[in-house]
């Protein structure tokens, strides 16, 4: 039925035998509530009671879960085992730990990883204590390593937000306000059936001139002049996968007929550090490789260095995975140091601001190949002037 | 702008002052990945760096967060202080907690209650150790004690469901397959603006007769066929706050203008549960009261009991709160204990299978009172003939 779940089921047992951990075991309750971030790839729907989702080294799928939900299980067909209970997880979950015998449990709890890192705190109170290890290298991996028909629907959001994109483009005229055309593309997304690829209140960002506050404070009453880089910030989640691009328009001032000299030095520039970016991708390198190059083309330029990282893996949220293209700073704590992988997606984003025109920032989005990277978008190489 | 999110905010000071905790602590990252469940209620948005939500005793209202997110904050006019940074949330994060000095941190675990299980393993390692004990208390408070613009939301969400199930009362016919009738409600529910309150697979539960299984499984391709009881459960989102209602159609055979006798014994069993629960509710009195009430009802009558508790709380996610309304099984934790407070909204929920019919379950939405309880729903208290 979901094929995605049942593609991530196997690769997981794959990847548990390449990292030589006997048993990984994601533990969840009321997801609707507090979900574990890995569910959505190995499962596919909320689950209510306690619930434990296994896979193992030697193969087997299993899952324990409330008897009113084995029935949805069953539909999935990525389980070999289901195991529903009515008053207690215990016994059963117990009992199957017991039969497999593992010598290491993988549980996911990470520092680093905000989607390897679904445990809540009260679980760890367990007889099994000694045998739990972080299970944030495999759910990096399973998250990271797209497969075929992953990197397919991420495409078709690409595309989806491409059209948006023109139509806006067509849309927008000065004297609108950021939010008019904000509206016009929420209307777009209600068009085409697909949902914001983060909060929708902020995508699209729509940023035009330089009083405009970049972030993800979404569009504003802010009038679209004559003279401003208008910056749009957009995605669209289609199929549960997602898409995140940036592009610049220039609105021409009477009697320009190209941007004037600091915002075309501005947008060649971050064209610059993208294909930088680009350029220095390939599998087994650290991220903060690649943040370094895209950062220096800006800072070699003169301008200020960008205060967040040059991209982050993309899937079934806009921000995805572990590993991302970022500086060693605190914040990013490990996951700049993460080696990149063949079928990892990211964004590379760098900016800048140019005084007095607004703010120039490209996103474009990749997939790392065995020796380099391919564009999924199609990337912005000429800013667009109206 | 969120009068919810300001309101909580307020609550949220003099539920402290009242538990004499010095400071409570929400810290969260990527929330669009791992959200605390907390977070909409004192937030109402997502954040994507380490991000600090901070309520003190004494009245301060502090949020720390990433330097592109604090225009959004602002907007929400429910903070004193918004403290911006880029690189690591760890300076300012320390100045404040120092600056507070407080002897007691309230952070986000919970064994029993997962809307206050919202912390992540690896915030555990802090300098702050010895002072950190359990928010579980204060997100059970500040979730569970519903203010009158909740309440009032949850009603309009209980009237849309009300309004679709009429609809859907009309259009079903017998020879209709479970999954037609679904999908004209889901259709109703794109017309009124509204979404699913649990995962849409299986809300509505459409179950026709003996051999449709009940749970959370979702309408299937089984007939609707005279002679069944056809028992929906189902519940919608409206501006943030659920709904959740179960109803008992019966389809009356040629010549028949009443359900058979078992049919009606079940469908007054289960009335009569309901009303034995809603007699018992008052604050002060744990859960498992309630639960063992309604239980009693359907045993005495001869029936096996029901493998669920009575009732779960209401109100942004369909589970919702700590308390609950149930028998004091393993699976349920300590939540059967907790003691029911005025402002709560809880489901009564019983139910029994009638061999050779189909299943009876009668759900109601409640909210408890100073003295008692007041339906939200209108009870269901004669089978629909059809």
């Amino acid at each position: 039925m979901n094929s995605i779940v049942q593609e991530k089921g196997k690769q997981a047992v794959e990847i548990l035998k390449e990292m030589n951990i006997d048993l990984w075991l994601t533990f969840v309750r009321e997801t609707s509530a507090g979900g574990d971030p890995i569910l959505p790839l190995i499962y596919g729907h909320d689950l209510t009671w306690h619930s434990a989702v296994i896979f193992s080294k030697s193969g087997e799928r299993i899952i324990i879960l409330g008897s009113l939900e084995a029935e949805a299980a069953r539909r999935t067909e990525a389980f070999d085992e289901i195991l529903p209970y009515d008053q207690s997880i215990k016994p059963v979950l117990l009992e199957t730990i017991d039969r497999l015998n593992p010598s290491k449990i993988a549980v996911n709890y990470s520092v680093n990883d905000v989607h390897a890192d679904g445990l809540s705190h009260g679980l760890e109170d367990t007889p099994y204590r000694g045998l739990l290890v972080s299970a944030e290298k495999i759910i990096a991996a399973v998250r990271g390593r797209k497969t075929p028909s992953e990197v397919e629907k991420i495409k078709q959001a690409v595309e989806t937000t491409d059209m948006i994109y023109k139509k806006a483009f067509e849309y927008m005229q000065p004297g609108m306000t950021e939010i008019e055309v904000g509206r016009f593309m929420w209307d777009q997304m209600d068009k085409h059936g697909v949902t914001a690829s983060w909060e929708k209140a902020g995508c699209p960002a729509v940023n035009s001139g330089p009083e405009s506050k970049v972030g993800h404070g979404g569009p504003t009453e802010i009038f679209l002049e004559r003279g401003h880089i208008v910056h749009f910030d957009f995605g669209v989640k289609q199929d549960d996968y997602c898409s995140d691009i940036q592009r610049l328009v220039y609105l021409l001032k009477q009697g320009e007929t190209k941007a004037p000299e600091p915002v075309q030095r501005g947008f060649d520039t971050i064209v610059k550090a993208v294909q930088a970016a680009m350029k220095t991708i390939k599998p087994g390198i650290p991220g903060w490789e690649v943040d370094a190059a895209a950062r220096k083309v800006v800072t070699d330029a003169g301008y200020p260095e960008f205060m967040y990282g040059t991209g982050h893996q993309l899937g079934r949220t806009t921000h995805d995975g572990a590993g991302m293209l970022g500086p060693k700073w605190e914040r990013y704590g490990e996951t700049p140091d993460y080696l990149l992988e063949p079928g990892q997606v990211f964004t590379i984003e760098p900016g800048l601001a140019v005084p007095g025109y607004g703010y120039i920032g490209l996103e474009e989005d990749i997939v790392v190949t065995s020796n380099g990277a391919e564009f999924i978008s199609d990337p912005q190489t000429e800013l667009i002037l109206k």
